[in-house]
C-alpha cells in the first residue's frame, strides 16, 4: 500500500458557487467527494487541507509555507499531491525546487482551468492523472495537468492556451 | 508531441444501453467521446477500432490480433493504449508477452467495470490514467485501472473486488 | 403546503447496475437520490415503497394492489404519483381506472425509457414533470412523460417510438 | 402538436464560464444545449433569442420589450415560456400583466438560481417544469421554479431562501 499526501490550497479546481452572490469562490474543499469519486486500489491518501485561497492572493510567506509542507510529507509519505491554483502555482513549485532542490519522494503539483463544481470540469482528469503520476516519477517537482508532465524548475502558465509548458526545455531532466 | 496509438477492442467501457431491448451492448464505440471530454496536451492520439466485442466472446484467435495489433502499433508509436473488456483482458496482456516479451515503447492495457455511459463509471478515471501511465512507463506490457499500475506477465482479475492484482509479486518488475 | 403521495413500483427507472453480473437490475430503489436532487417548493413528498419490479413480471393482483394504493392515497393527499415500468404500465393505470372510475384527486403515472444510472437518461425530465403535473391537472388517471400528458383510459405504449400515445382521441378529456 | 415559443432573455441559467478571466458571464446561450437534451414529444418548440443578459442590468425599455414579445408570441402560439434571470424576473412579468392583463395564451417565467452548466443546477429541473406549465394552465402570466406555480401579479422574489413566493396570496387565482 503506497501512502500519497495530497495537500489542498485552493484554487480554480475547489471554487464552488454562491447562488445568493451569484459568485465563484473558494469556500469549502470539494477533494474529499473529488476522492469518493475516484476508485484507488493500493494507495492511501492522506489529505492535509492547508488553505483555500485562489492563488492570485497568495502572499509570498504562504508559498514558502506550501514548499516546507511539501518537503515535509515527501519525507512522510511515498509521494505528495499539491492541488493549487495555476495562476501562482509556478511560484510554490519554484520555491520548493530553491528550497530543497530535490526532494526525498515526488512531489506533484495539480490545479484547473474549470471548477470540478463545472459540468465541463478539468479536474477530475487532472487528479487523477496526479496520483498517478506520483506513483511513477522519480523524486522531484512536477506539475501534472492535460496529459502533460512537466518537471520544475522552468514551468510556466501559458495564459492564452490555459496550460503550462516548460519553454526551450525536454519536459523531463534526463 | 508524443504519438499515442489507442486500439479499441470494446468490453464493458464501451457498453452502450438499447432502449427498447433494455440491455447494455457493445454496438458503437464511446472513445471518441471519452477523448473529446479530455483535454490533453503533447499528445497526438491516433484510434485503431480493432473490434467491440464483450471480452469473454473473444477467440483465441482474437486475443492474438490483439497482442499483434499492439506490438506491431508500439514499434509505430511513443506508446499503445488498449481498451479492453476485463473479463478476458489478461489473456490479451499474457498473450502479447509470449509474443514479443517486451515491446519496443509501453503497451498500458485498460477497462472498466461500470460502462462509460453510467453517470458513476470508472472508465474516464481509467481511460485518463493509461494516456498518462504510457508516457511514464518504460518499455513492458500494464495494466492500469483503479489508481494502480501492474506489469504482466502475472497479472490476474480478481472477480470478487472487481480489479486486478497480480499475486506474490511486487507490481512492477524491478 | 401541497401533499404529494410518491408510490414507487421499479421499473426501468429504478434499474441500477451490478458491476459483478455486468446486468441491470431492480435491485434499490434509487427514488430518493432523483428527490434529493430536485428543488421542491410548497410540496411535500410522502414516499411509499410498493415493490421494485421489472413491469413485465408484475402479475395481475400486482396491478390490482398498485391502482389500489394509488387510489387510498389519492384520498389522503392533494395528489398522487406513481413510477412504474413502461411495459405494464398501461395495465395498472387502466386497472385504476376500472376500480374507481376518478380518483379523488389526480393521479400521475410516470417511468423512464432510460434508468436513471444512465447519463443520458429521462428518468430526471419525467420526475419532475409528474410532481408538477399532479398539482395543474384536475382529478383523474395520466400518464406524464416527456413532455407531454396522456390521460387513461385509452393510453398505451408505442414500442417502436419508446413513448407513449393515445390513438384516436384527444390528449385529455375536455 | 403543440406550438410552445422559448424566448431567452439571458440570467443566471444561461451564464457561462470564461476560463481565462475565470468568471460566469452570459455570452452564449446554452438553452440549445438544454433542449436537446429533453425528449419532448407532441410539443414543437419556436426558439425567440431575444437577449442574453443579466436582469439586473435591464433597462426599463428592456422589460417593456420583453412583455411585447411575450404578447405578441401568446398571440402566435399555444403557449409561452421566457427564460429569465430571477433578480428581475418578476419586473417583466408584472409589465406583461400591465401592458395586457390576460395574454391570449399561457405565459410562464422561469429562470434559475445555479447556472446550467453547474454539475448541481436547477437549470434543467426549472426548463422541464416551464415547457410542461404552459400546456396544462389556463391563459395568464406565471412563474414555474422549484416545483411550483405561481401566478402574476403579485409574485416577489424571496432572495433569502433563493425562490419566488406571492405573499398573503394563493398560488394562482381561483
Amino acid at each position: 500500500m503506497k501512502k500519497i499526501a495530497l495537500i489542498s490550497t485552493g484554487g480554480t479546481i475547489e471554487k464552488t458557487y454562491d447562488e445568493l452572490s451569484g459568485l465563484l469562490a473558494n469556500k469549502v474543499s470539494v477533494l474529499d467527494v473529488m476522492l469518493a469519486a475516484l476508485e484507488l486500489r493500493g494507495v492511501a491518501v492522506q489529505r492535509i487541507q492547508l488553505m483555500n485561497k485562489d492563488s492570485l492572493e497568495m502572499t509570498a510567506a504562504e508559498h514558502t509555507m506550501i514548499a516546507e509542507t511539501a518537503d515535509r510529507m515527501a519525507r512522510a509519505c511515498d509521494g505528495v499531491v499539491v492541488v493549487h491554483g495555476t495562476d501562482r502555482l509556478a511560484e510554490s513549485g519554484e520555491r520548493l525546487v530553491e528550497l530543497v532542490g530535490t526532494p526525498m519522494t515526488p512531489v506533484v503539483f495539480t490545479g484547473a482551468m474549470r471548477p470540478y463544481e463545472l459540468r465541463n470540469t478539468d479536474a477530475e482528469q487532472n487528479l487523477t492523472e496526479a496520483l498517478l503520476a506520483v506513483q511513477l516519477l522519480r523524486p522531484g517537482v512536477y506539475i501534472t495537468m492535460h496529459g502533460q508532465v512537466l518537471q520544475f524548475p522552468g514551468v510556466v502558465k501559458d495564459r492564452q492556451l490555459g496550460t503550462f509548458t516548460r519553454p526551450g526545455r525536454p519536459e523531463r531532466d534526463p
